[in-house]
């Protein structure tokens, strides 16, 4: 029977319900507050930004604190409720202790080696730079106190957001060699609102060290892809446009740069940057179809391209967005008010009879345009709302999936529609083809095209069969049928 | 060795504060990773996407995860640090498995009951489809493994959100008849990062295996509503306007429909819709006046009004964002610019000698119009900030309500007083009312004016002070009162 | 004695993984349910809003409920699985008891305080008011019920988030003093997914009660400036231009009051507003500067500043938006259009011969103004969006800082230029100076300009690296030289 109540008691615990304890909850002894228990104390290195702002926290979350400071009287104020010693005292007095102090400044441990031996140490320390050091901080400092049980992480939380309580729900890194210490640790965090991530030994350390390092790093290939495209169309547009102007008709309208030729670039990035959102999905699905299994794993460079699809699309949303506040301020510029002005004039002074001939079709033509502009840019902007990270958390699977991939589909169609149609009456002119060259929007309806047909070839019912039960873990080739094993949510 | 195991307990507690374990942590032994306690050790059968994802997550958490697999020998690649075992094998060596199966593959768990008596099965398996099976899939599994304690649960994580670790703070939900496996299982989510609400007896699994596969449920309505509107306003103005002109005057003036006419529905569908999401709390109040009491139920089609006031008044959103868009696009029209150079024309030609009075309450009409829209749309825009779920719950109740309430009601006046001003000369002139019908922002005007006069009603003091005096509980005709009970956050 | 340890361990543990539990998980015995531990019962006093979604809420967590009520029988709907109870057999059924009735009827616990001996009162209360009582609910609980240990909390939750699960992650407040009847109440708090801050003693309830009835504190600086800002250059401009017209041209102009004055002051307000986040930021730094060392507090006015920034910046992006949207209205205006067909018409009547000659500055000039208008809303935008606290919350510091000190900057620097450039030819024309005041946008570059001259002398090398050395802890007048100890990740 004993081994029952103790696995049951192991069942239980967190919410603490094993009843041999109901009677001791109803007929409660009354609470005698000078034998109840002492919060847990806990040891902090460094009374710097983070040092305190550490402190703070951990008392408001019902911990005692003890600073260890190398002059212990005269410090600067440390948070309401926290005692100051020198760092052997403060290290005797707790079994676990926060290290806020530089690597710079880690010799002094050595020298305590003696009082932290057993100690849980948690190493919070940042570089300034990558690899200035041969070894990461945690390693150096385990090195440094081979007795003690050291755990990196929680060097990802800022002085700034552990003040402001800017916790709530955070994921944070531990690795260290001792499963104990790391679960010690994990439990601080979890009461300070942390959801932890065990990245395992301390071999892990250097990774961690270099998160808080990271600036954008899945920002980075869609932002060159982007100045890539800016570029590269910019200068088209510019021979095309201006230099072809001057050189042909000697007329100077390089005025245009500023804004009218920005506003041919943009939808132009903007559109190619969102088929690319989609080509690999297309990719992939014709890369599991022609191998009869998805057991396989995908080239290097679809993976990466993959996993960089929510950027890809946010900037391509970015540069959409630049595209309508430039076409709204189309009307406002002076360049246009002088064209409206300078047609009026002319038409007049002309004296022609039907000069206002209203071109039914053409109105047709450019309100369609505009449409599918609008339409296209609306549900960019849907896409763009539920990839904010707390409208995608509450959406589920099947929802995020139906907006991002069947609307996003839509939207790739919409805005290749809408470019379509810029170009309708201006496909077969020679005029359009300055120089042999096609004009921008002709170049940048390729990619688009190319997705949406395949996409279409996809979603031919035997092709579209075939692929759903390839996801589902069928193999064309099937050695020997563990075709049972569950995909995720796989609707 | 005492102290050790006292020490390790008091790591292990989430916050630790017997005073008597106190001691030992002062002086505490050197740590001997090899008595560390081993982390619990999960099994999950199959290893598809989901298997895989879910081990890796729980590796980082710091669990021991064993594979069951047909092909032990020769299966996809599993996250590191996981072992491959048989079926049989591996449900031994664990107390708690995961079932990353399929459904239909649920057969095999049958043969090995025996190996599964005593344990605790988690069903995270979803269907394609409603209802394609007569049982739930955990019911099933219960039935094929009697001596199992089956949990169902975590069904709505994709293997996708597991594999990046979006987990943090989000809900899922268990159900199963054995409290202390569900407790199990629950830890288990909780340190996974989950928050994890029980759902009752396995009889609740069906709902659960429903949760996935709905899209938008709280949408229908406002979709509905939105949809009906726009057909019945779109047809209405098409009436009005386009047949119309073509069947009194000739002229063929379809080309509208794209633009102007689409301008003309959604601010009316925008108007409405709003005022529908402030006409339930309305109705509500009356009723609660009329029945001297707020502790009777309101009538089903009213609660379920109120509960889809958000996504009302997102869609209404929606329209007022199409409405503006298309509004700033209007000068760059081809009609548009057509007809501005034909009017100066004509002007011209009938050589008028004071063509151009400039009327100053036409200026100052028309530009009250723009204003009341702007401001309208920009309070819009900030009922829409609040409702993200980022930014609501980073309110307070108070601030929440002043805004969606207050700004509220403040942004549906905006908005009313912008249709009126809209019509503010046409009201009276017949020529407004072709084939006696009244135009559409006449139309539209009805609710939002009625919605505004009623709330005026609860505004005035003694209606109000009554108002208040049923919500804080007060009864006309108390039985007996227990008008004490605390109402929420009343304020 | 040791029942009440038992208790204790059962309260406190989280993860339970001692070692001597192991063994027995893995030959886990068969479940025998109806010997499974019976969760805890916890007691909810009242049985309105607040305590229906409590109630709820505790049982889909996994606990037993019982309601103690005045009429237990004739109560209003209880969540099922809930019992119901007179107050005092209530009470004696569980250990602790929230208590969710208002203040104003709390006598009724006096009566009952021999049954409440020993037992946890959590006071959920709220006040619709600050300061209508002497004491706060929870001392005048205490006082009433002295053999009770009374914890406040959770008083900021609002029985509207309870019922529809909106929890997951929220901070809830603590305040008693009983460590372990606070431990009792935060564990479960903890497992209805809430984050708790423990904010010591009982005397920390009054501010805690206060806290449902704060009203946007931190934006009550930012909006009272901003409103400040519009008044005097509302008032300004009207002078200027609208008065002025009419005093010294006779001319009414009156209707542009509505659009064209209002998108002068919004533009102006938006740039001071904008330049009021940044000048704090370098205020401080010289101040280190001056000081040598970075451990002194900052004045208390300071310190108030920058902690508004956030609102400052987000009330500056508010104008800058209707400043954007009033833009794109301008070309349908009457009054435009009203002017420019006057304008073809004079210039026709005229007969002019070159009648509108092509000003390639004037074109390039208006192309870049609103080039860098749009460039900056561009940017501000993005300030905003990184501010959502979802989007915000998932950038490593490094990220955050990037943007909101280096491209807010940028920001400021474009918006500034945007300003000048909309002024470049009008600064020396004596007729810009009306009445001897300088025009609006002159006045608004002032700050703005200061800001970044201030700026750039910070980003001198020598300065730049003396302020470096002092934010990482270095003194120019150092006493004894603390200088390891860690600051905040420091990039
Ligand atoms: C403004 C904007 C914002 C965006 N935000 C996001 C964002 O927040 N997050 C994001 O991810 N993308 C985002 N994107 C990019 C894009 O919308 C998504 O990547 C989109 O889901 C791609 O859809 P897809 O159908 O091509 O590919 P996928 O959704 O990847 O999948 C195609 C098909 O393959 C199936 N499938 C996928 N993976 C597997 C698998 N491993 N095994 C079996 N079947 C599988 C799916 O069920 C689907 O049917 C955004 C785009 C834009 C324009
Ligand atoms: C763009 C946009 C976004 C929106 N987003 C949201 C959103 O995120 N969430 C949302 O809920 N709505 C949203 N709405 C809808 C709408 O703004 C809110 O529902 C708004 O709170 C309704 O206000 P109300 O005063 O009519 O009703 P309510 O706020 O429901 O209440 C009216 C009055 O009744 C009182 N009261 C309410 N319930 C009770 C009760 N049970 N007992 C006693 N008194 C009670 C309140 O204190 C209040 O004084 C949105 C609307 C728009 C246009
Ligand atoms: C639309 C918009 C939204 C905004 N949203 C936000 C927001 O969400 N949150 C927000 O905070 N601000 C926000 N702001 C305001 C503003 O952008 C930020 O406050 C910005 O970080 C100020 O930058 P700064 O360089 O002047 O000052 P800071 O970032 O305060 O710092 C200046 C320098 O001092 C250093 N420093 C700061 N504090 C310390 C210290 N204690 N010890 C040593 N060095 C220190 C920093 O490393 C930095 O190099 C917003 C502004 C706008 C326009």
């Amino acid at each position: 029977m004993l081994t029952i109540k103790t696995q049951r008691k192991n069942m239980t615990v967190s919410s603490g319900l094993s009843e041999e304890m109901k009677p001791e909850i109803v007929s409660l002894h009354p609470l005698d507050t000078a034998a109840a228990p002492k919060p847990e104390l806990l040891c902090i290195f460094g009374t710097g930004d983070l040092g305190r702002s550490l402190g703070l926290r951990l008392l408001q979350s019902g911990y005692r604190v003890v600073y260890g400071s190398r002059r212990p009287h005269s410090c600067s104020p440390l948070p309401q409720g926290a005692q100051v010693m020198s760092h052997a005292i403060a290290a005797q007095s707790a079994s676990l202790i926060f290290i806020c102090v530089h690597r710079e400044h880690y010799e002094f441990l050595e020298t305590m080696a003696l009082h932290l031996e057993g100690k849980v140490l948690v190493d919070l320390s940042n570089n300034l730079k990558k690899d200035i050091y041969p070894e990461a901080n945690a390693a150096y400092l385990q090195r440094l106190v081979p007795g003690a049980a050291v755990v990196k992480g929680l060097n990802t939380l800022s002085a700034w957001a552990l003040q402001n309580g800017l916790l709530a729900g955070k994921q944070v890194y531990l690795c260290g060699n001792s499963a104990e210490a790391k679960q010690a640790v994990a439990e601080i965090a979890t009461k300070l609102g942390l959801t932890v991530l065990d990245r395992g030994s301390l071999s892990a350390a250097r990774e961690l060290e270099d998160f808080p390092l990271q600036l954008f790093p899945e920002w980075r290939l869609p932002l060159r892809v982007a100045v890539g495209l800016t570029a590269f169309f910019f200068f088209y547009l510019l021979i095309r446009d201006v230099i072809y102007a001057y050189v042909e008709q000697g007329k100077d309208i390089s005025f245009r740069i500023m804004v009218s030729l920005a506003n041919k670039v943009f939808p132009i990035v903007s559109l190619i940057m969102l088929s690319l959102c989609y080509l690999p999905g297309v990719i992939a699905a014709f890369l599991q179809l022609y191998r009869g299994t998805k057991y396989r794993r995908f080239p290097d460079w679809l993976d990466r391209w993959m996993l960089c699809r929510k950027q890809m699309g946010l900037t391509a949303l970015g540069f959409a967005f630049l595209h309508a506040i430039y076409t709204f301020i189309i009307p406002i510029r002076y360049a246009v008010r002088h064209k409206l002005i300078s047609h009026v004039v002319d038409e007049m002074k002309n004296n022609k009879t039907t000069p206002f001939y209203f071109d039914n079709t053409e109105a047709w033509g450019t309100d369609s345009f505009y449409v599918l502009g609008i339409l296209g840019f609306f549900l960019y902007v849907l896409l763009g709302l539920t990839s904010l990270p707390s409208v995608g958390g509450s959406l589920s699977w099947r929802e995020f999936s139906f907006i991002q991939s069947k609307l996003g589909h839509l939207t790739l169609f919409i805005c290749t529609a809408h470019g379509y149609i810029y170009g309708w009456n201006k496909f077969l002119r020679p005029s359009t083809y300055k120089w042999y060259t096609p004009p921008g929007y002709m170049l940048c309806l390729i990619v688009p095209s190319v997705v949406l047909v395949l996409k279409l070839l996809l979603l031919l019912p035997c092709v579209d069969r075939t692929l759903t039960r390839i996801r589902q873990g069928w193999e064309r080739t099937q050695p020997m049928g563990e075709m049972g094993e569950s995909k995720a949510t796989n609707l």
